[in-house]
C-alpha cells in the first residue's frame, strides 16, 4: 500500500519494535540480491527470497545481502528472525527518518547511514537511508531504493583482483561506507560550483535576485550537515570499537574515511561562511544601487525645484510687476535658471554627492 | 483553592520540603488510578484513595499508580509517606516548573519529564509536567491533568499480548517515557508543517506579514528546546545508570528513546536555522519590493519635473516673449515634452534603472 | 568615611591581604548579630562586638554570626584573627566586586555569593555581595547592607520545629544560600513580566519605542548571568566537595539548589532569545510601518504629478492655443484628470502597490 | 640600531634560537638593575652589567634582576648563558610578539606576560611584554621599556615589613604578576568609563556619531582579551604546577590572581555585550530619527500637492471658465484649500502617521 | 598529462589505495632531490631516481629525500614500495586536498601540512600541500611544486655549524615544519597590512567601496583557518606522541612551533573580529551619508513647496482678486516668501534637522 509520504507521527501509540515504513513513496516491490564470495569464487543472485538468504548465510563464504526497498515489513521481519536481530533494529531499518548511528549487539553491529545523491532532473539533493548489519561472515545492507552507488563495489567483487575478495565482511562494510562517502564529495563539489555561480552573479548581475537560490543552498547545506556530523561520530565509534567484528587491519581504512568526513565538515563550514558573506555583499550591493538611483533622481528634482518656482513667479498676474515689462526679462529668466542650475551642480559636486 | 496561576516566587521564604503546587489552574479534584498486573492478570481501579494504593503496593504484582492533578498537597504528602519519599522529591512533584531531571534515591528513582501537546483549539503547544517514581515493583506517575497520552500504554497492558506485562516496572517506565516522546514528534511535525506554510507564504504573498507567526514559532521552539535538551540528559543518565532498578534488558530500549531525542534536537536545530533564514528572505524581499515601488514612482515623477517646469515657463507673462507668438509654439511645446520624456526613459533604461 | 563609590583600581599597588572596602556607599556603622542555637535552645544578640563573637564560638552550640556592612576594616580584621582566617579571605570579604566562588581552607570553607533584589523605587535590580565562612560549628555571614532576605531563616530558627535547629552549620549555610536563590526567582519573574509587557507594547503600540527598555533589560540580564553562572559552579563544587564540613545529608539539599540555578540559567537563556527576537520584530515592524506611510504618500503625490502638469499646460499663454477656445475645454480638462487618476489607481492596485 | 617597528616576518628563515628583537622602537640602552634581599637586608644596584648579575646569583640571598629593554641581543645571550637558559627561551624573551605562556625547564620556570597601560597622552592602551625566569633563589624579569608598574613591589621590598622579604622568589614572582594584573583593572575601569560615556552620548546626542569610538573600543577590547585569556591559563598552570619552585604557601596567592583574571574575563565579556547592544541602539535610533524627519517632510509636501494643483487649475486660460467669473471665486479657493488641508491632517492623525 | 584542475570527485568509485593526483595543474616533471648528511659530511643529489633513493636509505647517514611534484603516480608508488608505506598513505600523498594530520604507522610517522605563500603577481594567497614521512634515519618530503621555502633549511644543512647536522631526522622534520610555519607569519602580516589599508579607506574614502576587498580577505582568512586549526592539532599530537621516532630533545622545539600556531589562531580570530567590525562601520557610514544627502535635499524641497504654491496662487485668473491690484502686491509676495523660508529654516534648526 504505497502512500505519498509516511511520517514519523503515524507511529505514535504503537508498541516498540513495530516495523512501520517511514519515508518517501516506495516504488515497485523490494528487491533482494545475494552475493556469495571468497578469495576464489563469486556468485550473484538477484531477486532472491528469504529462504535463499538463509541458505547463503549457512555457507562458509562471505555473504552480502542487499535489500532495496524498506516498505515490505514482512520481508524485513522474516530476514530479522533468520539473523536473530533485535526488534528495535528492525523497527529502525524500516524507519527512514533515523539519524546516522552505530549500535553494538551480540554477534552483530548495526550501522545507519545517509546516502546523498544530486538529482540533476529535479535539481535537488536527495537523501536516502542505508542500514548495514555486519555479522561475522555476512553483511546485510538495506536501501530505500535500488541505485547504482554500490555498483563500483560489486564490480570490484566480480573482478578477482584487489583486497576486497580476500578480506572479511568488515572490509566490505568499509567499502560500502567509502562508496557512500565518496558520493558526498560529488554533491559537495556540485554545491561548490553553484556557490561560485552565485558569487559571479552577485558581483555582475545583482538584479537577478540570487536570494532564493542562496536560501535553497542553505537548506541543502543544513540537510548535508545533518547527514555528515553524525556520520563522523559513527566512523569514530567504528574505528575505536572494541568489537571483534572490526578486524585491526580494517581500522586504518576506517580512519581514512573518518578523515574524509572531517574534511567534508571543514568544507561545509567554509561554504556556510562564504554563503553568509555573499548574502551580506548582495544585500548591501543591492541597497547601494537603490540608494544611488534615488540619490541621483533626488538631486535632479532638487535642481528643478527653484527653477519651477521662478517660472511660477513670472506667471503671476500682479498688476504692478516691473520685470514683466523689461525688454530682456525673458532672456534674463533663462540666464538666472542657468546660473542656479550650474551653482547647484557645482555645490553637489564639491560635497561629493555626485 | 484553585488560583488562576501559581508562580515559583510564591514559595520564597518557605522551608525546603514544603509541598506547594506551582503551575496552571487545576481543574477538578486530583484523580488516583491504580493498575495491578503481572503476566497472567490485570486489575484496574479508578478514583482510588491512598489506602488502596498502600494495599496494592504490598502485593507481589507490579503496581502502576497514576495521580492526575498536583494541587492536592495532602494527597501527595500521604502517598510520599507511604512510599518513604524524600521531602524534596514531594516538593518537586508539586512544583510544575521543574526542569526534566533524574535523581537516584535509596530504593527508588525520581524522574521529571515534560509532556507536550498541541492544543488545536488554542492553536498553541501546551507543556505539562510528569513525574515518575520508579521502585522495585511499582511505578507512580504524577500528571498535572488527566489526558490520554498514556492510554495506548494502558491498552497494551489490558491486552495480555506484548512484552509489557512480562517485564518489570522499569519497562513500564520506559513505555510511558516512549509514549511521551512519541508525542513530541507529533508536535514537531505540526511545527514543520507550519514552517513550510510560512515558507510558501513568504515566497508568494510577502504582503501578508508572516512575522508574528515566525515569532510565535520561535517562541514555541524555545519552549521545545527547553523540554528536549534536558530530556536527552535524563535518558543518557537512565541508560548509563548503575541502579539495579534499571534492568539490563531495558537499557537497549532506553537507548532507542535516547536516539529519538537526539533526532529531535537535530530537527529543532534545523528548524531554527530554516526559520532565521526565512526571516532574512522575508525581510529582504519586503524591502526589495518597497524599493522597487519607490524607484518606479521616483522615476515617474522625475520625468514630469522638467515637463512641468516647461509648462510653467510658457505660462509666464513677460511682455516680450517670442515663442508665445509663434504659429506652432503650442505644437512645438508638446514635441519638446515628448522628446524629453523619451530621452529620459532611454537614459534610465540604459542605466538599467528600469 | 563613606565615599560615593569605591573602585577596584583604588587598590592598585597595595600588598595582598590589605583589607579595603570596594563597593557602593556604606550607610551607617556595621552591625554584628549573633545567634546561638541547638535542638533545644535559641539565643539572639543584635549589635554585638567581636569579643561576644569569640565567646559564642567557644560554646558547643551552633553559632551564626551575621555582619551587615563591609566598610569597617578593623572589625573584619579582628574577627578574621579570632577565626584564624587567611589574609586573602579577609581582603575578598571587604572587596564587594568578587565573582561568586568557593574556596577550601584548613578548617573552614569560604563562599562568595551575589544577592539580587529588585528595588521597586529605583526600578532597578540591585546586586549585593554575601560571603560565608563555614566552620565546624559556626557560620559567619557578611552582607553589604542589612536587609530582610535572611529573615525567614531567622524565623525558622526561632521556631523550634523544622530541620534547621537539628542540623549542623552546613545546613544553615544551605538555608541561607537557598534564601538567596529563592530571591533570584522573584527578580526573574519580574523580568519575565516586563518582557511580556514589552511584547504587548511591540505588538500594539510600536510607536512608543521600547528600545531603551529592551536595552535596560539586556543590561540587567547580563548582570544576572554574571551572578548565576558562577553560582552554579559554586553549588556544583559544594555538592561534590570532599570536605568533612559538608555532611552527606546536606548534599541532597545542595543538589536541589543546584537544580534551581540550572533552571534559572535556562530561563535566562530563553529570555535572551525572546528579547532579541522581539527586537527584530520591533525593528522590522517599525520600518514596515514607515515604508507603508512613505509608499502611500508617494503614490498620492504621483497621481497628482501629471494632473498638475496638465493644469500648467492650460495655463500657458500661447497665442495659438486651440483647446483654450473650445466651448467645453474646461469640462474636458476635469474629465481627463479623472481618467488619469482612475487609470493610475487601477494600475497601482493591479500591481498590488495599494 | 633602533628601527621604527620590528616584525615577526623578519625572522623567517633564521635557525631556531636566534635572538632577534621583535617589537616597537627601543629607546635608549637596556638597563639592568639588581636587588639582593633576605629577611634582614636589602641591596639595590641600578645600571649593573652581566658580571654583577652572575656575582649576585652566587650569593645565598634572593636575587631579583630586572632587564628593561629587549634589543640588546648580546646582553640577553650572556645572561642566558650565565643562567643556563635554553636557546628557545632567549629567542622568546627578545620576541615581544609572544602569547602569554608558562614553560617548565630543568631548574627554572619561564613565564611570558603582557603588561597593559593606558597612555593618557596618546589616548590609547599600550601593550608591553614581560618575561620572568623563576629559579630557586633568583628571579629575572625582562621588560620592553622601564616603567613604574614594578615600583610598588620595589618599595615593599625596601620596607622590611610585609611578607615579601620573608618569602622566596616564587612569592616575588607572584607579587610582580599581581602588580601587572592590578594594572589591568585600571585599564578596564577606564574602558568602563568610556563605555558609559558613549552610552550617554548615544541616548542624548546621537548626531555626534560615536561609531568610530565604539570601533576603537572594540579594537582595544580584542587586544585586551588576547592578553587576558592566555594569562588565565598561565595562572591556572602555575597554580597546578608540580614544580618544586612553586611553594605550597604561594599557591593560595596565585589562586587569588587567577580569580582576578576570571573576573576580568567576565567584565570584558559583559562590556562586549554592552558595546554591541549599544551599537544596535545607536543605529536603530539614528535610522528612526531619519525616518521621522523624512516622514514629517513627506506629509508636509503631500498636503501642499493638491493645493498647488488647485492653484494651477485656476491659473488656466480657458475662455469658458465659470468659477473665474464668480464674485467670491477667490475666497472660495482659499476655503477649499483650508478644508483639504484640515481633512488631510485629520486623516493622517487618525492613521497615527503624525 | 597536465589537466587544468583535478578534483576529488574524479576518484569516486576507485578502490582505496589508488594513487590519483588531485590538485592544481602540475608543471614539468616531478623532481627528486636527495641529501645525505651527518655531523661530518653533507652530500646533495638533484634529479635523482628511485634507485638512488633506495641506495641512500641503506647508508647509516641521515637521508632527506624531497619530491617536488605529485602527479607522477608511478614514482610515488615505487618510492612507497621501497619504504614499505601503506597504500592509503600513498593515496593521501597524491591527493592534495587533504586536511593537515599526523598518522602513526609501524616504523614511520606520516604528516600532512599546508604551505602558504602570498603570490604577489596574482595578489592571492596560494595553498600547497606538503607530506612528510619520518622514519628512523630518513625523512621524505613531498611538495606539489618546487619552491624555495625549504632553501634556508638546505643552507643550514650545507653549513656545518648549527644543531641541524648533529640531530636526527625528527629535528630535520621540525626544521621543515618551522620553515613552513614561519612563512605563515609573512602571509598573516601581509593580511594585517591589507586590513589596515581597508581601515583607512573606510574612514576616509568610503565611496571607494571596500566591500569586495573585505569579502576577498574573509575568503582568504577562511582558507587560512582551515590550514592553521588542524596544524595546531598536528603539532599537539607530535609533541605528545609516544612514538620513539620523536626524541625527547625535539619536543621542546615542537612546543615552540605549537606556540606559534596558537599565536596565529589568535591573530586570525582578532582579524576576523576587526574585519566584521569594519564592515559594520562601513555599511552604517555609507547609509548615514546617503541619509544625510536625502535629508538635506528633502528639506530643501520642502521649503520651496509653499513658495511654489503661493506663486501658483497669484498666477490664478480670478476676476475678483484683490491682492493682484495692490500697488505693492508683488513686493509683498517676495516678503511673504522670505518670511516663510526663514521661519521654516529656524524650525528645522530648532528641531536639529539641519
Amino acid at each position: 500500500m504505497p502512500t505519498p509520504s509516511l511520517r514519523r507521527s503515524d507511529k505514535t501509540g504503537l508498541p516498540p519494535g513495530t516495523i512501520v515504513h517511514v519515508g518517501a513513496r516506495p516504488t515497485g516491490p523490494a528487491v533482494v540480491s545475494i552475493i556469495n564470495y571468497n578469495e576464489h569464487g563469486f556468485d550473484e543472485q538477484v531477486g532472491a527470497d528469504v529462504e535463499a538468504c538463509v541458505a547463503s548465510l549457512q555457507t562458509p563464504e562471505m555473504t552480502w545481502i542487499n535489500v532495496a526497498g524498506l516498505h515490505d515489513a514482512s520481508l524485513i521481519e522474516r530476514l530479522g528472525l533468520a539473523l536473530g536481530l533485535h526488534p528495535l533494529v528492525l523497527e529502525d531499518i524500516a524507519n527512514a527518518s533515523q539519524r546516522p548511528k552505530v549500535e553494538e549487539y551480540d554477534g552483530y553491529l548495526f550501522v545507519v547511514l545517509k546516502m546523498l545523491e544530486y538529482d540533476l532532473e529535479q535539481d535537488q539533493t536527495m537523501v536516502e537511508q542505508v542500514s548495514l548489519i555486519l555479522g561475522d561472515n555476512y553483511l546485510v545492507s538495506f536501501q530505500e531504493d535500488s541505485n547504482d552507488v554500490f555498483d563500483p563495489v560489486r564490480a570490484r567483487l566480480r573482478n578477482s583482483a584487489g583486497r576486497l575478495r580476500k578480506f572479511a565482511a568488515d572490509y566490505l562494510a568499509y567499502a560500502l561506507i567509502d562508496a557512500i562517502v565518496d558520493n558526498y564529495f560529488v554533491v559537495l563539489e556540485l554545491m561548490g560550483d553553484r556557490i561560485e555561480g552565485i558569487e559571479e552573479q552577485v558581483a555582475e548581475h545583482p538584479e537577478e535576485r540570487p536570494l532564493p537560490e542562496i536560501y535553497r543552498l542553505k537548506r541543502e547545506m543544513i540537510a548535508l550537515r545533518r547527514a555528515v556530523w553524525p556520520l563522523r561520530e559513527v566512523l569514530a565509534m567504528l574505528q575505536h570499537s572494541e568489537s571483534s567484528l572490526i578486524r585491526p587491519g580494517t581500522v586504518v581504512y576506517l580512519r581514512d574515511v573518518y578523515d574524509h568526513t572531517v574534511q567534508m565538515m571543514d568544507t561545509i563550514e567554509s561554504m556556510r561562511d562564504l554563503l553568509s558573506g555573499m548574502m551580506d555583499i548582495y544585500l548591501s550591493g543591492l541597497s547601494n544601487r537603490m540608494n544611488e538611483i534615488v540619490k541621483v533622481l533626488t538631486i535632479f528634482s532638487t535642481i528643478f525645484i527653484p527653477l519651477t518656482f521662478l517660472a511660477g513667479v513670472y506667471g503671476m498676474n500682479f498688476r504692478h510687476f516691473p520685470e514683466i515689462e523689461w525688454r530682456f526679462g525673458y532672456a534674463m529668466f533663462w540666464l538666472i535658471c542657468g546660473v542656479i542650475a550650474v551653482v547647484m551642480l557645482l555645490y553637489f559636486r564639491r560635497k561629493r554627492w555626485l
